[in-house]
């Protein structure tokens, strides 16, 4: 797994040292782990909600000595922490605010029980978020033609999520049903998780796959070469905006401009309804010289700002249907889902 | 300048390592031009097509001793090799096939006499791709708004040119007329011209300047950033189809999308009115590690093949109008400015 936890450790791959180096960091408190997802060293809207939910396990274990005040106290510490972490992505606070009712309610109880339930916890919400990657796979394989290129932006697989993956997931769900799909992967600049880990985990499954520089997509539906769009995202609002990785717009509107449909795929936990529509969604501003700097070496001259919005905001319109586990929907009925 | 020669050498800065060095290398024959072109120490279309004339004067020096037949074969051969080095860009061919047309003419005269006939007539090409530079200049400058940001793509402006720039031209032509503009410039996967090249004499030059990740162009135009687009040309078909840097393409989607003028400015000598359309203009692929490697680090897995188209074709009904030294005109009525 490229994400675990045994207790007291998290386990993180390092993502951003693939393709050419697989290592492993070991986290030990919560304040480590959310160093590590504002750090990107795990990213994925899915998979940094589990992470942060482990972290909320090193809290429970290391306040295992505590009184309910003081265990409800650390926990609260740490969910802040995790929380402020990265802002865009809602999977983080729903980890993090899920975690926080569990501690609430079993702070009376004993350290350890309180360790033991608290780490149940995670394990189920990551084994949730597999169930839900394979739900949501089925579903959209069958929106998949039979054979053709998949273009798809930034990592919404494997290593974004507790395994499987959304968009991948989707992906993988049809080629396991025999579809026969290749897949093109905008490298998605500037963190490249298209070309460094998207490339790398549809490799090692044997599934083809291509990398473009983000700027050839257009090119390549302009050609013929796509047949069909899927992306995850990091943030669903009530009317179906849907925040994701910049330049998850651009690809909608090359979508629709050349007929393409354009699917998202993604938990329910992805889904916010709280907030109404995608410009209410924080859009995370990054450092300027991760654009601006590449492998240490300078790309954009001293003295000249490169901008870096992390994601971007899809509107409703551009999107053809959306997958989750509770099902499919078109952007405008998604509410209805939620049942 | 970038791009200069004194008779028995031409000297190109070495534009793969701006913007972090600023070195020039000395070239000494036709060859070393050629391959000069080919690895991209020199781009851009009238740049590349003015270093060409250049080593067209290094062939001519080299067979002053030579008589008719011999000079013609020797010239005939370094046009050959020069015109080889790079297909898309029409600049090329146009500027080897006038120096052919002055060998064809001269070679029966002395060496001598040749060699500075060649050598005037190169410069003669450098000076009138300036002068043109400044005349769309110019002509697109009335075309901008008083104030706002302006977006481009690659680097067309005086690296990629005799001086001045075609696209940066337009833009520093309505700085110089009191307009208070800024350039986004589109970083440019996967060579950074944008981020790296248009950055660099801009900044110098003192054009407030910000560079982007190419896939947040459509985001910035979505909140409303981007009051137009200015590009250059490799070339452009009878009809005012444009091969451009790959990901134009991409763009003038984007700027359809949201409404926003798209405009083209190149030289005369980009114009091949011999091409119909976009359809019959040779699209460049070059090496996939050219995508996969940056700054020497392998960004896409070993195994996984990167695309690399070098250009693309934006048809005529995605462009609002182009600009020439002889004129402007909307891409339909461009051929009626051959006179």
């Amino acid at each position: 797994a490229e994400l675990s936890a045994d207790g007291d450790r998290v386990f993180l791959l390092e993502q951003r040292e693939l393709p050419v180096v697989e290592r492993y960091v070991t986290l030990t408190t919560p304040a480590e782990v959310a160093e590590g997802i504002r750090a990107m060293v795990v990213r994925g809207a899915p998979a940094i909600g589990i992470a942060a939910a482990y972290g909320m396990v090193l809290a429970a274990r290391a306040a295992r000595g505590e009184g309910a005040e003081g265990y409800l106290h650390a926990l609260r510490r740490a969910g802040a922490l995790l929380d402020a972490s990265r802002p865009t992505a809602v999977n983080l606070s729903w980890a993090v605010r899920r975690a926080l009712a569990l501690a609430e309610q079993h702070a009376p109880r004993d350290g350890e029980q309180r360790f033991q339930e608290m780490a149940a916890f995670a394990r189920a919400l990551h084994r949730d978020d597999v169930a839900a990657c394979r739900a949501m796979g089925r579903l959209g394989a069958a929106h998949l033609p039979d054979e053709g290129a998949i273009l798809t932006h930034c990592n919404a697989g494997a290593l974004a999520t507790g395994g499987y993956g959304t968009a991948l997931g989707v992906i993988r769900a049809a080629i396991e049903a025999g579809k026969r799909l290749r897949v093109l992967a905008d490298e998605t600049r500037p963190y490249l998780q298209g070309a460094r880990l998207t490339a790398w985990e549809l490799h090692k499954d044997g599934i083809p796959v291509e990398v473009l520089a983000d700027s050839m997509a257009g090119w390549l539906m302009q050609r013929g070469e796509v047949k069909a769009i899927v992306v995850g995202a990091d943030r669903i609002a009530r009317n179906g905006d849907v925040a994701n990785k910049i330049g998850t717009y651009a690809v909608a509107c090359l979508a629709r401009h050349h007929g393409i449909p354009f699917y998202v795929a993604a938990p329910w936990s992805t889904v916010d309804l709280a907030t109404p529509d995608g410009t209410a969604i924080p859009i995370e501003e990054r450092a300027s010289d991760e654009v601006g700097l590449i492998a240490g070496k300078r790309m954009v001259p001293e003295g000249v700002r490169a901008r870096h919005p992390a994601f971007d905001v899809t509107p409703a319109s551009l999107i053809t249907a959306i997958f989750t586990e509770r099902g499919e929907a078109t952007p405008g009925e998604l509410a209805r889902l939620a049942g």
